[in-house]
């Protein structure tokens, strides 16, 4: 039984003082999957294509998607890991051969069965008959089997191991419910595929991909998250052990936000992935894959945006800082657009978080407030407004994205000299970006109970007055088979799901609240995307 | 009547001296496409993926496509144009609509019809006759109709234009003769989608898109282009105008490498992408459309290439020197890995062609000769081999893969002091880039015969024992409509094609050797691929 269930330190950060205005029209407490839609919008990321389930990524959301590739790219090449590109197309029956050994096989699948269109003789155009394909084309939904094969062409000794390759594509997952970012059709990831000589080699990479992810998450989105072993039941259809990083957004649902598989010897069975070992030994492989996806851009959204739009951490924000002149459309323009010139050169100079600066000078047409709320609603860190006062006076005028009200309600811009904003800009940046994280660190780890030990307890904090409850951290007895199966489906009538067990965990002690017996690990419990 | 057919300065080139056995099976002038399927094997850059006319690039074909994406956006990011990303599926009423204004209309595209698929009860899987499309989708061929339906609703007013787009993307053109890189069925590429307020600046554009293509094509890819306009009858269907970078192989044959098209007012008008002006007038604008892809890489083996496989220019090369320690497996190993990782940690901090230099140490397991060879046949800029006598004088034995032999036959490695070596390395991988495109520049100009002036010239010029002949540069009275498709139809019969009109040309006199009539411009004839 819980001892108490403590007040959302979070649910009360959400509440804005009333003297304040928000860019949206809806706040997070009052409508989160609204405010979610609304800051895609707003921030101008992305919109529905016309294309069931599928979405258009505009400049802003594609910038920073942009920016996750570098950063993410760079960690995949400094492990060694190569990348490659592998056909859009999977033949039909590659996915039978997997069929066969994968229970939860997915077959939500786009079928291309077709190669022309011809006139219908009506003014339309229809797939011609005549250009059936004799075995159909499966849209990759990932590439394990046709990266398997390749690997099977491409492995013949052990000196051709461990194989590291990655590619970056897009996949298609029929999906029937989609939002934007979080679940569409058609995604962009990378996906990570590995070949080993034995389980201890593969078993080393997953964790490494692992890491790989978490302190991406953690460093570059500035995303806190949970890295460990997910359940059996939610385990990739054919894996050993899937890995992953759990995410906390702002309404306390958990986002899977990265997996990291250690696939055995299945896949390579399935493939023919063999190796001549040093002793002349035919030998399967050990496989991993692992993947993030466009998803991670929905992480971000919801542990980072507020309710006046997105904020962005400095290290994906396509523009960290965007200079907004004050134009009077008069002789005075030349001389503040020079000095903010001059001004833009002088920060691209600086670097912070390993890159430059990237800094825009914003000299379209349009009035300044509109143009500093689309900036705010965007999330971009920094904001300086200048006019030709402040030119004149070797002045700027801050705003930190982060800190954007003072205690009055005002907007916080604050003025600074010039030279002492440029020395101290990188810095400033850097501090947003922990801001960013201490902030989201602070409200997870006060949404996580860890005082239920029985069902009572759970229902209690998942009780439906609760809008955004969190998770519950339990101590459980790793129950498998039938005995899991019952916890999933006692779970499920709370829409409740088991997340992941934290790696690196202290020993445990205590009772399961699922079966009764002897604790084993930790898990986390919660409701998710 | 051609006055003298000049001896061809390349294929004498192309027949190295008879003491030197080179690395490749096939030679250029044996058989050119042997000899490219024998490079992109060797230098194992790409292969077949199983996937009718799809390939799996390697990590080092993909290596140079990265390159060339990161020299390409930065281009594309500096013109002001933002990256995006559209679906890649096109519902099938997309191309109903532009099929009806467009004469060349491509039908041969993959069409998805089934969204699922279920076992047949014979062990194997079928499309899902439930779950058939009521629209077939069509995986883009190219995103015009996806995009223009998007400028639609993203421009309002003249204050929206111009609109500068550009995603990076894999397409597919369902092809029955496909060629690795240079005509396969799906292909990577970017393409620019832009919208404009009047005809001057849509050209403007275009221009500058094609003039960014020349210049990439020069100083990134060191292969020489050609620059200027496609006749009407080789304009992208529904252009206005249609200009392309034109580059010429090592076997004489023309490489349309990039283009750019002017598309008028027509492809707005089909997606009614129309803006406010400043007279509140409704008014449609002026798009445009450019776009390379992965067959830049099949230009750089055919115009780099030799008959010991792959050269790459050093701004394209994913590795541009690689260190082969002569490693013997006793203790002087060490000192040995010791001295590379401090060779290496000097170059790479040096930088070369805007970017730090890309260094790598081969420390892989295997025979040196073996490991020389491979990555002379990868065509890496600079190979140096460092034996324990070399480390222990701080020596260096260096090899330009662009002087591969010494005038008697052997391998041209020289020797040189380690701290001279580094100090030299950005400049020397400078004078690689400059040397092969001299050498490509020269080759290319040997090639094009200027004294054509009648069909008896050409016939003489393009003779079957002439096996690459090269081009024919002429003037011509730019006939249209019927009369050009005259020419077109006579110059097939020699399998010539008109490549294009090089831009910024002098004023030319003479008759046309097609029509009799007075000449108005230059244009440039060939075999292509």
């Amino acid at each position: 039984m819980l001892a108490a269930i403590r007040p959302s330190v979070y649910r009360a950060a959400m509440n804005s003082p009333s003297n304040i205005r928000h860019a949206l029209s809806v706040t997070r407490s009052a409508d989160f999957a609204a405010w979610y839609q609304e800051v895609i919008a707003e921030a101008d990321m992305a919109e529905e294509s016309g294309v069931r389930g599928c979405m258009v990524i505009k400049p802003w959301g594609y910038g920073i998607w942009e920016r996750i590739q570098k950063l993410m790219d760079a960690r995949i090449k400094a492990a060694g890991v190569e990348n490659c590109y592998f056909p859009l197309f999977i033949p039909l029956s590659y996915f039978a051969k997997e069929a066969e050994h994968v229970d939860g096989f997915a077959k939500e699948m786009a079928v291309v069965t077709h190669h022309r269109l011809i006139a219908d003789g009506k003014g339309g155009l229809i797939p011609d008959p005549e250009a059936k394909l004799e075995e159909p084309l499966i849209v990759r939904p990932t590439s394990e089997t046709v990266i398997g094969q390749a690997m099977a062409r491409w492995i013949q000794s052990w000196r051709d191991l461990p194989l590291l390759t990655n590619q970056w594509a897009n996949v298609v997952r029929w999906e029937m419910r989609t939002r934007m970012f979080l679940r569409t059709s058609e995604f962009l990831w990378q996906e990570g595929h590995t070949a080993h000589a034995d389980k201890a080699d593969a078993m080393t990479e997953t964790l490494r991909a692992l890491e790989m992810y978490r302190a991406h998450a953690e460093d570059d989105l500035a995303m806190p998250v949970f890295a460990g072993e997910k359940p059996e039941n939610e385990r990739f259809p054919g894996a050993v052990a899937t890995y992953s990083i759990e995410a906390m957004m702002q309404d306390g649902k958990a986002l899977q936000a990265g997996t990291s598989h250690y696939l055995g010897t299945a896949f390579a069975e399935a493939a023919g992935i063999k190796y001549q070992d040093r002793e002349g030994q035919q030998t399967l492989c050990h496989t991993t894959s692992w993947g993030v996806s466009t998803r991670l851009i929905g992480g971000v959204i919801m542990t980072h945006g507020d309710d006046d739009g997105l904020r962005v951490p400095p290290a994906i924000a396509p523009h960290q800082i965007v200079i907004l002149p004050m134009l009077r459309e008069d002789d005075g323009d030349e001389a503040l657009l020079a000095y903010c010139e001059d001004l833009r050169k002088a920060l691209a100079a600086q670097s912070a978080l390993g890159d430059p600066l990237r800094v825009l000078l914003d000299k379209r047409a349009g009035k300044a407030m509109q143009k500093r709320w689309a900036w705010v609603k965007k999330g971009v860190p920094l904001i300086l407004e200048i006019g030709g006062r402040d030119a004149a006076g070797g002045q700027v005028s801050v705003l930190r994205r982060d800190r954007l009200y003072r205690n009055d309600g005002k907007v916080n811009f604050i003025a600074q000299g010039r030279d002492e904003f440029v020395s101290q800009a990188a810095a400033e940046l850097e501090d947003i970006q922990r801001s960013l994280h201490a902030e989201a660190l602070a409200r997870r780890d006060a949404q996580i109970e860890r005082g239920v030990t029985d069902w009572a307890g759970i229902e209690q904090f998942f009780a439906a007055d609760h809008k955004y409850p969190g998770w519950v951290e339990l101590v459980w007895s790793k129950p498998t088979g039938a005995a899991l199966e019952a916890v999933v489906a006692k779970l499920k009538t709370l829409k409740l799901t088991l997340r992941n067990v934290p790696l690196g965990g202290a020993l445990v002690s205590g009772t399961c609240p699922f079966t009764g017996q002897p604790a084993v690990e930790r898990i986390y419990v919660a409701r998710a995307y």
